[in-house]
């Protein structure tokens, strides 16, 4: 029994070293050929100064950009929809980050571009990894990354003056109320353009995060290089006064290890261990 | 000798239940009365819709907003003052965020605005904390945020279209060089509206972060609700393409338990605890 125990402790003392922090850039750039809700002003950046500046006599470069709020990987503030929640500025910190859940439905994307994330994808999803912490911050994979920048594959219309030709996939409304009443998640976000699907004319899921101060996020990417479990996500939206929204950049951290980054699982490895624990020292004693 | 071990068991398996992680929100909001370098053209927020949405019969809120890259809590990318260094979009991911280190000269800024950060301070500061872990986020705390955000008191001085008459403390260059040679730090920052001191007329510490791919931070908000040491600190700048810098939502996490939140701490703590354990059973056996 002792050699158990000095196992288990040597392992529990030791598992911070051998694991290695990771962090994951889950955002595009902002450019010229970002995606953007089409109809929105065009981006645009300009230079102010590029050369040697003679005050200084050093190099000087520095420019001015112009963007809609809701460009590239952004944040949609609950008030985006919903007059009188939480505008940008006042999103407290605590909400802009969580557990991260990613929701894999490439393969039901594929046959169906209208394709809507349900509470069966969310039931899947806990039978694999477990129950969704909560504040979490959960996002859709369908694969949609391989489609950017190009408007036409994105939008999937060529007709982007007309919204009812839109067709790309995002949440389904129950899945969406069942997040915010069930597992009382931070954020909700898709690697499409809207976190209602192309087809949506009505906009439910954006209505219902908006009334319950939930954060939406749009235009993720990089969704295939980190964990569906056991990261977290950061979703450092700038603090814009009175925004609907703005831009956003993006990440994960994730360990080898992945106690370290996801306070659920730290909480539940740690029980195991210490229960384990317990119990070697009663049945020496 | 048993009831130590099973003592240190048990502190070292309960570690993260107990443990709350925080964050801690290091920006200021974006609007026109936002801190930005004189000169620069000035902030501009737009209304594109406010009100019941026909198409969608929801309400719905959109804005546009235009920006110098160097306006508010902002990073500097390492080719704002360096020619081919990283611009904002080129930036490494790992590269924004690390151990958190603040060092606070609110004492020495009081009786002299123009003061600069010395390796004194580092030296005093590690002699505190213990060493300063590599990859770390390093920023002062001068106080300046009292003044915020009034330009006259931001700058110290009325004079805003003369920048020989402003005076606000920052980094002296040699500390600077120390940081990044002896150090290796990611990330140096400050609470004031630059890295080169009111009085400086060669910008030194720019040039040599940006030289040496060093990002800067500057106008850093709420420094006196992060710990000066065992904090991790995110600088997430929106990834402009081609551009000199941005905003960053900044922020910091800590945990009431530091070796969560700091790798370095974290590889400490365990490395005592394993050290002691192992000589406890040495010691028994």
């Amino acid at each position: 029994m002792d050699v158990v125990i000095y196992l288990c402790v040597f392992l529990t003392a030791v598992r911070p070293i051998y694991s290695v922090p990771r962090i994951v850039d889950l955002s595009y750039q902002q450019d010229s050929n970002t995606i953007t809700w089409p109809g929105n002003p065009p981006y645009n950046f300009t230079q102010l100064y590029r050369g040697i500046y003679a005050p200084y006599n050093t190099w000087l470069e520095s420019n001015h950009f112009a963007m809609p709020e809701h460009m590239g990987t952004h944040v949609d503030a609950p008030a985006h929809l919903f007059q009188g929640s939480w505008k940008a500025h006042q999103i407290p910190i605590e909400k802009l980050y969580g557990p991260g859940v990613i929701i894999n439905v490439k393969a039901k994307v594929e046959s169906n571009p209208d394709y809507r994330v349900s509470t069966d994808d969310l039931s899947k999803y806990e039978e694999k990894y477990g129950e969704i912490p909560r504040h979490a911050v959960v996002i859709m994979n369908s694969g949609w990354t391989q489609k950017y920048s190009n408007y036409t594959l994105v939008y999937g219309t060529a007709q982007l003056q007309d919204d009812t030709t839109y067709h790309f996939p995002s949440w389904h409304e129950e899945a969406v109320k069942w997040l915010i009443n069930k597992r009382q998640v931070n954020a909700i976000g898709v690697d499409t353009p809207s976190t209602d699907y192309g087809q949506s004319r009505t906009l439910p899921c954006h209505v219902i995060m908006g009334k319950n101060n939930v954060v939406g996020i749009e235009n993720v990417a990089n969704l295939d290089n980190i964990p569906e479990s056991g990261s977290t996500i950061y979703v450092p939206v700038v603090k814009i006064y009175d925004g609907s929204g703005g831009p956003a950049r993006l990440f994960g951290t994730y360990d080898d290890d992945p106690d370290k980054t996801n306070t659920a699982s730290t909480a539940t490895g740690s029980m195991f261990y210490t229960v384990f624990l317990i119990l070697a020292i009663i049945i020496k004693f």
